[in-house]
């Protein structure tokens, strides 16, 4: 023992740093590697972890699920009034993005959205007695994502609103979203004057038709090679997508003066498309809904099916659970803040969009997108260390979208739970940031991650359910 | 110097590396130092780089240069018949790409493109008449570049096809483009068959007219934010024009809605530039020449303000000599050969598409592009190497095109001769490859350097033009 101290020491320390320190401090050789125990060394979690990391039955399960999601494809298919085309969504109904939430624990932003829908709906005239109505118990409130639905922010559908349909070529499944209104002051940020609702008139009466006419023209269109152009051309398909806007626009256009719309409504629709780089965001959430549901419901896979925001709490929910929701606070994001804004001011974490990097887009996709460093935060480099980190919690790559920065390999996808808690690297997310209250709109962007606690009571759950 | 021979040698060898493999062979620790004499070792070329590279006066003129090429503010300003409105171009004139050439010089696509043009025009109605027309004298050919012009391959400007018109916003020189036919069958690549003249009529006939009025009512478009916005999204504006194109598309459709074109013309026009990702291209060269020709004919400045291409010469044209050629052999390009082709098929490389690297894109900002490498070969890593190696033989960066990949540095710009034959780094070149035969078209694209004899020669005038 006395000589292993003679000698000259190399010393090698495993977990806490601290103990390395004071080595390096004494003048020490020292080599940090960095390691927790499983389950940050809460028992329960670390023998689930070992079940479902361990179990041949739980690979096979997610092998299926992913190569379910890879297999999806989906395609547009028309837009309709929500209440004409949701299977089994009520009269009353409105329809939120995250998991369920009553009206009395709902953020800012979601209560003036879904005051702005019943005014759009003229369920009521007055903003006092919509909110009176929707206090009353007058309207049933719904997760999107229990019927098929995703939508950005507020997440707000009610019946007369026009969707998108997205439908899987490979499987019949489809998803539905509502339809981008821009920025500033719009409904899906909590704002509902009579701005925002006679801008959602003039989409239901003008837009929606104008679109729906020139899809029918156009026939059903393919998503996926154009998600995957868009990728080739600086988008992440979540916060960027001004050139998956473009690419859509170029298909419409020709589409739509063939359909015999009037000129003067054509050259609005096509104004308010151009000037809103944001417009193809609810078809890439269709897109990646329509792909995960195909993955959805397969017993003992651990792969994440879906991942959104109420504003209060952040959910997901997995494969082999069905649509059971893990859930956790939402965050208030740390990005970059509007002049004037702080994260004092904003709402936690809200949207159903991180259904995108569900999907290995968005925040998965980040390489594709240095550019949008200057609207999220960070660096290029970071961009690609987004996405690299992202290869270690997820069940493969997907080579219908690769990303050419990193010599055309595939994005990250297919989220294993088990391996965001085994590894603790949580999954990145690109979002925007809303307001706390309502009515004043984004208020920055940042790159966010999911709750730990989500996918540690996941692997509770999931482990739960082998036995 | 027996006690040097005794001890441990470490050898630096500078220069020719055969004098350190032996004694890396013998086991010898040797560290290679890459040297090479200024000039290569041709002693006037050196006595001209020391000049051009240590006179004060030359910096200064190379400053005036670059500040003018930078502060140009190309406006894309109309669209008019080449007769019409490029100054002094001579009715049975007809222009073509690269440095000056005869018509027994030229080469197979160039002829044919010529010939082409003669049949859109009207001055023949065969090919061999054309052919006759042209060899016995009856017709003037000059380059693009002695008439404000720029045309991708062949190049080739006759009075009546429609150019592209842009305005420099910032001094009012101007600069001319022929419009982009698209891929397959088309004049620049040399061919000449009743469906080249036919789209050639068609796009004199409606395509022009369309775009014409759409301009006029659009009002002058601000070239260089569209261009920034293209590099952000994996376009380097030379080979990749998808973004561009999009983008300029998105502009001109509402326009050409409220211009008061006939819907059937509208779709057309519409399909025809949606459905061509370089439609851009012409444009982006008309800018990079409206940007070069600012900066061009200042006494002492070493700044290459033209490189181009006949497909039997390479050619450049230097600020502080003005109009004056330096010419050598044009390389045949080792690219990426479309299936069936080989470099043994392939004409010199031809085109004045090559402004675009003149002016720090294309090539110059390949990093911007990493998709690219699909279409003209090698790695993303390649992309990032080739527009790190320019800012070595550069004046400057062009902080209006920046990189989001290399943190939003700008793009290298502003090509120094000097800088070139002392680093003996060469421009590099993203172009399309054209068949040695007329009518065949593009067989491939690569990366090319432009040959190091146009910049030994450039050193040596200006050298004496300081005397």
């Amino acid at each position: 023992m006395n000589d292993l101290f003679q000698g000259k020491l190399h010393v090698v320390n495993v977990g806490l740093a601290s103990f390395a320190d004071p080595i390096a401090r004494a003048g020490g050789e020292v080599t940090q590697l960095d390691w927790a125990p499983p389950g940050a060394g809460e028992i329960e979690v670390a023998r689930g972890l070992a079940r479902l990391l361990g179990q041949t039955s739980v690979a096979a399960a997610n092998e299926k699920a992913f190569a379910a999601y890879t297999a999806a494809r989906p395609v547009l298919e028309g837009i309709a009034s929500a209440g004409d085309v949701i299977p089994g969504i009520g009269e009353r109904t409105i329809l939120h993005s995250g998991p369920p939430i009553a009206w009395t624990k709902m953020c800012g932003p979601m209560r003036g959205a879904i005051i702005g829908a019943m005014l759009f709906e003229r369920w009521a005239t007055t903003v006092d007695e919509a909110a009176r109505l929707a206090s009353g118990g007058g309207i049933s409130f719904s997760p999107c994502h229990d019927y098929s639905a995703v939508g950005p922010m507020a997440g707000i559908i009610s019946p007369s609103m026009p969707v998108w349909i997205v439908r899987n070529g490979n499987g019949g499944n489809r998803a539905f979203s509502n339809l981008n209104e821009g920025l500033g002051k719009v409904l899906r940020f909590g704002a509902n004057s009579a701005e925002v609702i006679d801008r959602l008139d003039w989409m239901r009466a003008v837009l929606a038709p104008t679109l729906g006419q020139a899809l029918n023209t156009l026939g059903e269109l393919e998503l996926k090679p154009l998600i995957a152009q868009a990728l080739h051309m600086g988008d992440e398909v979540h916060n960027r997508n001004a050139a998956a806007s473009s690419l859509l626009l170029k298909r419409l256009v020709p589409a739509m003066l063939r359909s015999g719309a009037k000129t003067a409504d054509l050259a609005a629709v096509v104004d308010f498309i151009g000037g809103n780089d944001h417009f193809f965001l609810n078809i890439s959430m269709a897109a990646a809904k329509v792909m995960l549901d195909a993955a959805a419901g397969i017993s003992r896979s651990s792969m994440v099916t879906a991942m959104c925001r109420n504003g209060v709490e952040f959910g997901i929910r997995v494969s082999g659970s069905g649509s059971h929701w893990f859930t956790a606070a939402a965050p208030r994001v740390d990005g970059l803040y509007f002049p004037g804004y702080s994260i004092a001011d904003a709402a936690g974490d809200l949207g159903d969009s991180a259904i995108t990097e569900t999907a290995g887009i968005g925040g998965f996709a980040m390489a594709a997108a240095p550019a949008i460093v200057k609207f999220v935060g960070g660096s290029s480099a970071d961009a690609l260390a987004n996405t690299l980190a992202m290869r270690h919690i997820t069940l493969g790559v997907n080579n219908a979208f690769t990303l050419a920065s990193l010599d055309f390999s595939g994005t990250p996808a297919g989220i294993d739970v088990a391996k965001v808690v085994d590894t603790r690297i949580l999954p990145v997310i690109n979002t925007g940031i809303a307001h706390r209250d309502p009515g004043i709109g984004q208020i920055g962007a940042g790159v966010t991650r999911a709750p730990m606690a989500c996918f540690t009571a996941a692997v509770l759950e999931l482990a739960k359910l082998l036995s």
